[in-house]
């Protein structure tokens, strides 16, 4: 069998269990790199560091066994996009690029308009820009130490196609999975990025000085009723899986508006 | 006239130059609202903040007058995306939306793959996920007190026609402007997003106390010769808009993959 050469990351941080969850399943696949985030970075999307210094520190090193690829595990002090730029940059400085991109497991939903704040998806969309296939992997559930055997079960057949075949240049799959026992997931279908949007934003409170401030909250308005909608899909028992686009142009649009605008 | 009631904001802050070129661009349209972050936010793509408290100040408020609409200006401690929920909020709150979104003049070329990072166009996208026709304009000039003649002229033509004709739902604009003399800009085309990423990505040093840490920086690798790329636009003189999509779903790749993968 063919070793991969496979780059990890997510956004809830390097001692978040999803992304231990990942790094071992990938292990069964070739070498892994972790290169994850020192600090939970939930809701990042793509941003990168601008303004702030960053700080690599090597966590751990495991050598290759019979069975397992070798791990090394890296803490990141940026974004979930700086961590895949930071990854990519250690295997080219070893004059190689990642045969994979994987990016969670997230702890929460990425399903809907969730992959546009979401910074597992952000981390995806990096790697999609370097040209490795990527892939961002979501359990629907915010409990911490949730049951994880569905989404590995399922991962593997999703990762055993995405090995042998590959993906086109330019897309990255968002894969989420229902917060269910084995037995009860249905199957794997894939999706359109569900219509909706988040209502009821702030929660706004008063500070013990009696200033005014707010947390961001919101509730999740389902606005598309489409059985193939990935968030419908999983509310119906199946891992849903959207393949999504670095190039966001709407080349319709651009027709439609150069019929109707003239310069 | 329709006098319109316009939400702005930006990527580099209340202070920029460019937010107070865009507020006062828009009066001339109607009431302006001005939510901008209180830093920098560049590169913050569509962040969200879920890990700290948001505070809202309100800066200016000025009234209308024969020839300007009115004028509010607030601070917000947050991300462009968290600018866009809250001066969405603040107008739901008084029972109604806003007919439109301005995001920038941002000081900065939010061209090609720039845009998946991009605070300003991240709002706009906000924008667009509450179907509010929303724009992000961008100076490709870092100078901090540039020439905005040309983004003002050019931007009154757009304004017009998307005022006239709106967009299509879930679209959003990413209009980027060469940095020229107003005379020497050739026009406006409508284009895609340019094909491209950027290469050296780190600059390593060492701090005071012998430890390690990295700046990103980069050089763009243009990976586009087409014509209608944004980027080459720009290069060739022409003001570039590219219609954005909130659904970034690759429709075509759904059937290939249905072909090739069978669950």
């Amino acid at each position: 069998m063919k070793l991969f050469e496979i780059l990890v990351t997510n956004d809830d941080g390097l001692n978040a269990r999803g992304v231990k969850e990942a790094a071992a399943l990938m292990r069964t696949y070739g070498n892994v790199t972790v290169v994850a985030p020192s600090e939970p970075q939930s809701g990042k999307s793509a941003a990168i560091s601008l303004e702030n210094t960053l700080r690599l520190n090597l966590v751990e090193s495991l050598s290759a066994s019979e069975e397992l690829g070798s791990l090394r595990i890296y803490g990141f002090t940026g974004t979930p996009v700086d961590c895949v730029k930071m990854g990519v940059n250690l295997f080219i400085g070893e004059g190689r690029m990642p045969d994979l991109l994987v990016s969670g497991i997230n702890h929460g939903s990425n399903a809907s308009v969730a992959s546009v704040y979401s910074g597992t998806l952000g981390a995806a969309a990096e790697g999609a820009i370097y040209a490795i296939p990527s892939i961002g992997l979501s359990l629907c559930s915010h409990n911490p130490d949730p049951d994880f055997t569905g989404v590995i079960h399922y991962s593997r057949i999703i990762m055993d196609k995405l090995l042998e075949t590959g993906i086109s240049r330019g897309i990255y799959l968002n894969v989420n999975f229902p917060n269910l026992p084995l037995e009860e997931i249905k199957g794997i279908k894939l999706a359109h990025q569900g219509h909706g949007r988040w209502i009821r934003e702030f929660d706004k409170r008063t500070d013990p000085r009696g200033r005014e401030y707010y947390w961001i909250i919101g509730r999740f308005l389902n606005l598309d009723d489409a059985q193939d909608a990935d968030h419908n899909l999983i509310d119906n028992g199946y891992v849903s899986i959207v393949p999504h686009r670095v190039d966001n142009t709407d080349y319709q649009e651009i027709e439609r508006l150069r019929d109707i605008w003239s310069f």
